[in-house]
Parts: structure tokens; C-alpha cells; sequence
């Protein structure tokens, strides 16, 4: 077997000096599919090496086929037809990143029915048909590996799935949405509203023209329903997952937050806690000292508590070519090894339990921010009349502060209070608009202190 | 199959409605053993439900048995002699917690010839045996799993081995030894002198009597040859790695660094670099910002850099009876599930490859700190001396700060250097003690950007 000079992991000996070969279909060649062909070629033999067995590409299918001149790759391996790709008995492992939720799904259930094992980055397709899925893997002993589809190249669902196998997960709170998390960093560092931030986002590639997927929270809710399986062991349904984004967030929250020692971060939320078991996301002040305060731009990083191993804490690049591809090719190096060795399905797979009650997002409780301004520099004087709203609401402030603002003439009053629900810390946010010569749309956000 | 009510996790259906158990022998029922054992009997049927498998206690060996009142176990399965419960043929895993590099051995070895997997939370063992052991593993077609041996808790050593089996990994940071990293919190956080904070440890019981193990770095440069078995393929022999630990850390050092926004921080180092590849422990001015400098008091985190995933992070409680215990009982689950579906080694484990050559400590570049104190309040007088000093051993200063003491009168000249070889840097510091008036000994520190 070759082995590049300077390469330090060597090959193993394999029996006969042979090493086993696993035919792969790529199915979708865009970024994240060349991202994987390429890295196939160049660490081709330290996979084989690591693995026992060497993934080696036998069909890629893209409607819209174009290699880049940069990666080598075969173009006799090119089909138009996915389901051609997976039913060429030279393909034994089936990679899916077509996306979306109709021909990729046919395509897994296919492979699935056919016995090859399916490796795809595909968060939309967990969160809409999961449940599906590994039901239909299940019943035909067919493993589906989705490490890719959650934190891009950091891998926190295999800790969720094999490390933290033993413990019993209390909650798992995540930045895992980089689009967000830049747009939010970029906010408190340029101290700019978040339109301008969303268009620095876009002039990076990093937001879409149609953003509504990333800020509007959907992409983090498909990742909470994909972290809820793993911990849990059920699928939650899509539309039973509270969701919040971060679309029109205000800068003056951000600044009020950071004098405050907070951060505001977009978390995906799975916790089994004194109000019962919540899947949502929102987005939420942390301590910016904290464990998640400091994941700035395009990194994720998730939290993980269970018992008995305490907090661990798992961070990275959640998105890109280079990332993803990491995730895809260590699923296909798992993948081919478990098939060339026997080695049934992975532990700790989402199993198709029934999906336990959650609580509505309106019972969730948390310390809550509330924040009113005013156009005149009066906010102080409107504390007194903002805590009797609060005791009405049945909230108990921990802190009320006035500040003027520095440009406009105008004040704002933040008040903070204990442990409540978010539906009485919303009545109270819309009480305080009552308030005289109050501005319109008070904000509540929820604060969590990780 | 028993599910105890309201847990989450609904044990898979079994063909022929029997869940296969796996019978298990902990050698070993100290702190670690007791809390492996108790974890078993709490999650025993999440485990099982998750992993398709049960692992079940069958032997328990200790020279000195006392099981706590607290941990409900069978005294039938005690036995005095190690090597019984190795061989008793109810057994078909073996759990190491006896410690050392004795016994231990021996019934790794004697376990892996009887075809038994073996877990073990030994870095001593790994460190000083790893080679021979995984040999014999490798030749017994046998695997050992050692997740428990570095990070505690933390699931750092499964990211390497599977997560990032398709990457190329140039660096490994770690903070990997938490009574050590409680002790320069402490001195930072209570401005005191290692003394004190090491009887702080003792106090806590992070510090044994004898903290040599820890303090002097022994412990992590185990970790560290772990932590590259895994990132570089081979096993470095221990007295090739380079050792420099804590004690006696001038809580001055400490303090000056705080100021320049820095740490100081035992690391493990393993790193591919221009230099050459190193393995090594070294206490290290990090950035108190950074992904590194924010891990205080007994936690532990590890940075990889890998292409092409970039970097990730892993942080959570690196020792203790609880987060070892989950490792320990994730490994027994691992273990388990693959004895039962015939699935081969696991991918990723360290090859017994040729250990590369190291490149020499002395040969190892980076930023450097320097400092020189003077009974006096005028280090400011001897800056240009100093600088001199610096370019008669080729170093280039990036910054040099005189500082007075606020206590005792005296004053301190801090250097820091462009990246330099740590030999040209011991140097200057040894000749920077002859500078007029100085106080013997100058420190030389390792400034890591991270």
C-alpha cells in the first residue's frame, strides 16, 4: 500500500497484505461534496491507515455536475441520477448531501431498503423525518450516521452518542448557528445595528439572501431536534420545538447586556428542568465570562450537562467546507469499519421512542431582562411605576437600573428578575409599554447562566 | 427488560425479547472503582438501552475489599486475587483501576492473551507500557480501551481516535491536570505564593501528600504520551518527553502576567511545528482571553488543531470519581456492544508505529518571557543592559517593562521576546542574572497565542 513520505501514522498490516476496499457514493458535489472528495484523495491514506479499511469513491451524483479543476477525482464516477449512484452495486456506503427534504429522503430510505449504510450532514432532514428514518434503519439493521448535520467539524454528537453513553443528560444548550452568532459578535463588537451586521454577513458568505433559515432560528430548531434525539432517545416533532430568532434584535440590548457583563447568543435549548422538559430556541443573555459568552463570529460550541460527568464543553467551526468535510469523512471512515468488520449499528443511536410531553414554551422559566425606554431622559423616575408592573405580573425584580443613552436624549429602564415564566415576563414587557410616554415594544429576554 | 418510569430512554427491543449481557471483572474498588460500580447499578438500564447490550458486574477484585454501605453490590463477587476474576470465565471484559505500573500490567496482558478487552483509566501504565501493551493487543487481535486516562470525563480521546480519524492533527494543547491548574488559579485569584496554594489543594484533597506526581509535571507528561499516541500514531518513550513542572512557581510571574492580559498554565504539548515535533509539559503564559487562559480551578480542556477541521476545543472535569466513572462505564459500553456484534477493533487506535524523532527541548521555539528582579526600584536603569543581553543571544525583545514592587521595594524588568529557540532564551536568562544588582535566578516562561 502507498504511503506518503513524512506521513506519520503508517498503514496497517492487513491479512494477505490487502487492504479492504469500501465503495462510496457522493450524492450532491457542491462545496461540502468536494470538500469530501478532496479530502478522501489527500488523507486517503491516513484513513485507511486509522481505519482498517480504505473509502474509496464509486459514483458522484449531482444534477449539475461540475469537478473543480483543483480536485482529482475520476469523471467516468459522474451520474446525473442519484438513485443510479445508490443502486450501483459497486456503491456500499451512501453519502447524502443533496439536501433538503424530498429527493434526499427517498434517496436514504433507498439506500437503507438496499443495505447500505447512509452518512449525510442533513439537519432538515433529521428534523423533519427522523423520526422516519430511524425507524426505517432500524427495521432494516442499517445504520445513519449524522455527525455533520450539528456543530460542523466539532464532534459533539459523538460524545453525546458513545461518551457520554453512561450518563443521564440534564440539558444541552448550544451556539450552533454561526450565521447568528457572527451577526450577534459583529453587533457588539462595531456597536452596529443589526441590519448593518446582517449585510457584513452576507458580504462574507456567510449569510444567504434570503437569510430567514439561519436568523429566524429554523436551522438551530432542526439542530435542537437533532441534540434532543441524542439525549433524549425520541424525536421531537419540528413544530413542537419553541422558536425564537434573532431577526430585528435591537443594538441598544446588546450594549444594555454588555455593561452588564452579558452576551447575547442564539442558543438551541434541550433541558429536562424544574419546569419540566423544554426543546426551543431563543435567544438568551449569558455571562460573558462564561462558558458560551465567549464563542465569537462563525464558531459553535455546545454544552453539555449530565450526570454523573458534570459540564463538558464542546467548541469549534460549525460550518464550511473543511469542517463539514472533517465530520462527513470520519462518519465514512466509522461507517466503512463497522461494515468491512460486521460490527451491527453504533451505540446510542436515537432509538423510536415516543416522543415525551414537553412543556410550552410560555411555562419555561428563567431569569428574565426587560428592558423600556423612553424618547425623554426620564426612565428613572418610571422605576417605581416599573416594579409595581412587575408585582402585578407576579415577577420579583433583582435589579432596575435607568441609563441615559448617549445619543438621542432618550433613557432606558432594565429591570432583572428572578426564576419566572416567560409568559407572565411577557405580560409584564407588555405592561411596561403602558407606561407613560413609554416607547413601543418593550423587550424580555431570557437569561441563562452558563 | 426493567425501564425504570420516567426514564427517557426506552430499552430497544431484543430479538427474542432477552437483552444479551456482557460479564464484567473490576480490578480495582477504590474511588474510581466504586463510583464505575455505582454508575452501573444507577444507569444500568440506560446503558443497556442505549448500547443494546448490558454489561454486568461479575467479579470484583481488591487486596483490601470494602465495599461502601452506599453502593448496592453482590459480596459473593469479591475476590483478593486479580488474576481469578481475569480468568474467571464469566468474565469477558476486564476493568483496570488497580494503578501503577505492576500488577497492573500484568493483568492488562494476562486479559488481552485470554481474549478479553480491556478498559483502564492507567496514563502511568499507557505511558510507560503503551507500546508493549497495544503490540500485544494488536497481535491478540484484542482491544484495550482507555478513554478514562486523560480529561477525565471529557471524551477527548474518542474526537481523536474516531472524530477526527480523517484529519491531519499539528497540535494538541491541554490542560490535562487539574490539581495543578487549581493551583495557579489559586495563587491568582488569592495573590498568594505556591505554598499557600498548594496547602489550599491539600486541603481540598486535589494535592496528595507527595505532590510530586502532579506538580512536577509527571502526571501530565503521561497524558501527553497518550494524548500523541493518538494525534501522531506511535508511542513516544516517557523519557523522551520534555518536563518542566510547577513548583515553586514565583507568584510574581503570576501577577505580571495578569497585567499583560496573561496566564500561566501547565500544558501537555504536542505540536508538529517549524520546529521540528515536540511532546512536551511546560508551564506557558497564555492569553486570559483566549481558548485556554478562562479554564480555572480543576477543570480541564484540550485544544486540537487539525486540518482540516481547524480548531476544536474540549473542556469539562478532568478527574474525580464521577467523571472518571462515566468514562470509565462509556468505554464498558463500547466494549460491550462490539464483543457482542463481533465488531472488531475499534478504528483510530494508536499503531506501533516507529516513535519519530523528537525534536530536543533546548531546539523548541516560541515567544519567550523573561524577568529579572532587583532589591532595588531601578530595573528601569538596566533596560538597555538587558536589551543588550537579549541580542547577544540572538533574541529579538517585543517589548521590555520595568515595574516597581508595590510590597518590598524592589523592581522587576519584564522582557518578551519574537520566537526564539527555549536554549538562546535559558541563556539570556541565566546572563540577565548578571546584570548589576540583579537577584539570582531570572524566569524564563513559554508564551503560547492560543
Amino acid at each position: 500500500m502507498k504511503n506518503k513520505a513524512g506521513q506519520l501514522n503508517k498503514p496497517s498490516p492487513a491479512p494477505g497484505g490487502a487492504m479492504a476496499e469500501v465503495g462510496v457514493a457522493l450524492l450532491g458535489f457542491g462545496t461540502v461534496g468536494g470538500g469530501v472528495a478532496d479530502l478522501l484523495n489527500r488523507n486517503g491514506d491516513l484513513i485507511a491507515a486509522r481505519a482498517g479499511v480504505r473509502p474509496v469513491l464509486r459514483r458522484v451524483a449531482d444534477q449539475n455536475l461540475q469537478a473543480s479543476p483543483e480536485i482529482a477525482i475520476d469523471r467516468s464516477l459522474f451520474v446525473r441520477d442519484a438513485a443510479e449512484a445508490v443502486a450501483d452495486p459497486s456503491v456500499s456506503l451512501v453519502v447524502e448531501l443533496i439536501g433538503g427534504t424530498g429527493a434526499a429522503r427517498e434517496c436514504v430510505l433507498d439506500a437503507l431498503r438496499r443495505g447500505k449504510p447512509v452518512i449525510t450532514a442533513n439537519k432538515a432532514l433529521l428534523a423533519h423525518h427522523g423520526a422516519e428514518l430511524f425507524a426505517e434503519s432500524r427495521r432494516c439493521g442499517v445504520p445513519i450516521y449524522f455527525e455533520a448535520s450539528v456543530g460542523g467539524g466539532i464532534p459533539v454528537l459523538r460524545a453525546l452518542r458513545e461518551g457520554l453513553i453512561a450518563d443521564r443528560v440534564s440539558s444541552v444548550l448550544g451556539i450552533v448557528n454561526g450565521t447568528c452568532n457572527y451577526i450577534l459578535t459583529r453587533m457588539e463588537e462595531q456597536h452596529c445595528e443589526y441590519d448593518e451586521a446582517l449585510a457584513a454577513a452576507r458580504a462574507k458568505g456567510y449569510a444567504e439572501r434570503d437569510p430567514s433559515l439561519d436568523v429566524d432560528g429554523w436551522d438551530t430548531a432542526h439542530k435542537a431536534v437533532v441534540l434532543a434525539a441524542l439525549a433524549l432517545g425520541a424525536w421531537i416533532p419540528l413544530d413542537r420545538v419553541s422558536r425564537r430568532g434573532i431577526a430585528g434584535l435591537d443594538a441598544r440590548d446588546i450594549e444594555l447586556a454588555a455593561a452588564r457583563g452579558l452576551r447575547i447568543k442564539l442558543l438551541a435549548l434541550i433541558r429536562n428542568g424544574p419546569s419540566g422538559l423544554e426543546v426551543g430556541v431563543e435567544p438568551c443573555l449569558v455571562p460573558a465570562q462564561g462558558l458560551l459568552g465567549p464563542v465569537r463570529g462563525v464558531f459553535n460550541a455546545v454544552l453539555v450537562r449530565a450526570s454523573p460527568v458534570g459540564d463538558t464543553l464542546y467548541y469549534g467551526r460549525g460550518a464550511g467546507r473543511e469542517a463539514t468535510a472533517s465530520a462527513v469523512a470520519g462518519d465514512i471512515a466509522e461507517a466503512a469499519a463497522r461494515l468491512v468488520s460486521g460490527g451491527g449499528r453504533p451505540a446510542g443511536l436515537p432509538c423510536d421512542g415516543a416522543a415525551p410531553a414537553l412543556t410550552g414554551a410560555g411555562d419555561v422559566e428563567a431569569q428574565q431582562y426587560l428592558r423600556v425606554s423612553f424618547p425623554d431622559d426620564r426612565a428613572g423616575e418610571r422605576t417605581e411605576a416599573a416594579w409595581a408592573v412587575l408585582g402585578r405580573h407576579g415577577l420579583h425584580p433583582l435589579e432596575a437600573h435607568a441609563q441615559t443613552h448617549a445619543g438621542d436624549g432618550g433613557s432606558s429602564l432594565v429591570l432583572r428578575t428572578r426564576t419566572a415564566p416567560a409568559r407572565s415576563a411577557d405580560a409584564a414587557a407588555a405592561a411596561l409599554a403602558g407606561l407613560p410616554g413609554a416607547e413601543p415594544r418593550p423587550v424580555r429576554l431570557r437569561i441563562e447562566e452558563v
